[in-house]
């Protein structure tokens, strides 16, 4: 009769501790750092159960050094706090720790991080830095390194990637400006190097042509990042279009909140002259002035399955990659209502035509 | 003639690159993550300078992991990515790079946070979680490690810290509100386990006399945790009470948050019923309905010097512990408000008599 291998896993559940506090014990460098009892603990069961008795498998089980690397372009954008959360929930589970490090998104300094967080050993990484095409991405994953790509992923296939349906999030807020009378939508897109960003912007006209509303030239403002002055930008660059929009789609809630900003500059008001649909429904949009609608994305459950696929993949270095895609829902608030006036039937009875407007307000 | 000693940081000058990246280039195991032009020109440079010629200084250097710790007590908590970002900036220029862990307040957590982090060799620590009595932190201050304390400090010195002026910034607001008539002044006061919890409301209670209004009983609220919840809780206690405050100064935004919380549910309004005044500046505040007044901390600006103190006490393992204290400002918005009616003077002048309530909304 063939006995099952001890692993430290049993160890660790036999001790009521976390694997990573086994290893620890089991490594003299580190075990100094777990308090005397529970090493101690931890040393009688691992005898008990002849763990330490097998160096091979101890050896490479000590490899392990129980850290994920989590790489975040914009720590500052509300939207990353909670998938980071749903990252550690499911990590602290497993005994693993959370290092985060944050790259503003630009290359050099992700692949400074990047390598910081290999030369300090961690075991996998989970990125929500992804660029449609990414050769730092593409070589860690090229070079066997466990990786899980969250929010965003990339171009060609071949990544493990946890992510929302953002075409079908972008349609759900066009349905819902079509379903309460607007005819004239804009879109504020997000940077089309993210698959956030491109895939957002297809849905937004797929679902414009679904409705038969072609979105007219000028209707479309391309934003060079996902932050509020970039959406001010692009809001005042369809407000000042000849047939200005009654509504607007962002592309994040960051953009949506630049549109507040430009709306009221251009003396109008968010909802009575122009609706604002965000994106993600991150922290805080229900406190806005007025509180955002916006397309509300499981943020926590996304890190926690990205977390998921990623003890998966470092467990079973040959596991298939798959992307995992969430359903979006729409949370209705405060800054959409119908349009304030009737639309006027043009040629193609699709945009509205608006009366044009000086710098005062309009009622 | 003692020729000066070349440095990592020579080679690095001469190099143009981050010190960092010469320790990964002359660090076998990590040369590899450095790109191949890169990798060359760091070894010719050293070679020229004599420097790899030295393997004592360079096992020295080599020491150096040039990544460090960063503990955040909770990331969904607004304040603390711009604090982050301020001791990036200071890390990057520098070559080191910063791995956030956060410990949702919990000790055991925040325990295994620093040991793996410490098992990651990082060269130091910037600690955010601090309580004024705090094992685990005293214990690594005392093991020798490289630590330094941003925002909330420990009681009885002996740590390096930056932190906000706590005491003047709660001066300020309730200076604020006394100012434009508020003499029934609240106090959602913080954690007093934390120096900034403790010292907002010794603030508090010493600008009251400072202004001649005695906080009457039941005019201080002690919430269990920074957070919107704990400060609806608080806020429901204070307009409950038989003397009900026309202005709260909270001890930071998400407790001004649940404020407003509570002010909504009782019928009232803010500020036309009732001042609110937050703490921190933190995001976004300046969207909210109604926008907040608040307590503007240089969150960015602390950091950064954190960062600073903290690379001066890796290069300097004997200097002296310090304490660094920004100067608080007021950021003055739509939440306060002069009070809308007359106090009427009671036996002790102090406190505004209030009409008892229904729960109805009160004009």
């Amino acid at each position: 009769m063939v006995q099952r291998q001890v692993t430290m896993r049993d160890v660790a559940r036999s001790a009521g501790v976390h694997p990573g506090t086994v290893s620890r014990v089991l490594n003299p460098r580190t075990r100094e750092l777990v308090n005397p009892a529970t090493a101690g603990r931890v040393e009688q069961v691992a005898r008990e159960m002849g763990y330490s008795l097998n160096p091979i498998a101890r050896g490479l089980k000590t490899r392990r050094t129980f850290s994920v690397g989590v790489l975040i372009p914009d720590l500052e954008n509300p939207l990353f706090p909670p998938i980071i959360r749903g990252i550690e929930r499911v990590l602290d589970a497993a005994g693993y720790t959370a290092l985060v490090a944050s790259t503003d998104g630009e290359p050099a300094r992700e692949r400074q991080r990047l390598e910081a967080l290999i030369a300090r050993q961690v075991d996998g990484f989970v990125i929500a830095t992804a660029q449609r095409r990414h050769p730092v991405v593409a070589d860690a994953i090229a070079s066997g390194l466990a990786v899980v790509l969250v929010n965003r992923t990339i171009d060609g296939g071949g990544a493990f990637a946890v992510v929302p349906d953002d075409r079908r999030g972008a349609a759900l807020a066009v349905a819902h400006l079509a379903g309460i009378g607007h005819r004239s939508i804009g879109h504020i897109a997000g940077p089309q190097e993210t698959t956030t960003g491109l895939l957002r912007y297809r849905g937004f006209m797929e679902a414009m042509d679904d409705a038969g509303l072609a979105a007219g030239p000028g209707m479309v403002a391309h934003a060079d990042a996902f932050a509020v002055a970039a959406g001010a930008a692009c809001a005042r660059g369809l407000l000042a279009a000849a047939a200005a929009p009654t509504g607007i789609v962002a592309a994040n809630d960051l953009l949506a909140l630049g549109a507040y900003t430009a709306i009221a500059e251009a003396g109008l008001r968010c909802p009575a002259d122009v609706s604002v649909v965000g994106f993600n429904d991150m922290p805080f949009t229900d406190r806005f002035a007025p509180p955002l609608t916006t397309v509300h994305i499981p943020h926590g459950a996304i890190g926690a399955r990205a977390a998921e696929l990623l003890l998966e993949r470092i467990e079973d270095p040959a596991a298939t990659p798959q992307t995992l895609m969430f359903e979006p829902t729409l949370t209705v608030r405060a800054s959409t209502a119908p349009p304030a006036r009737r639309p006027r039937r043009d040629g193609s009875g699709a945009t509205a035509a608006r009366a044009p407007r000086g710098a005062g307000p309009r009622r």
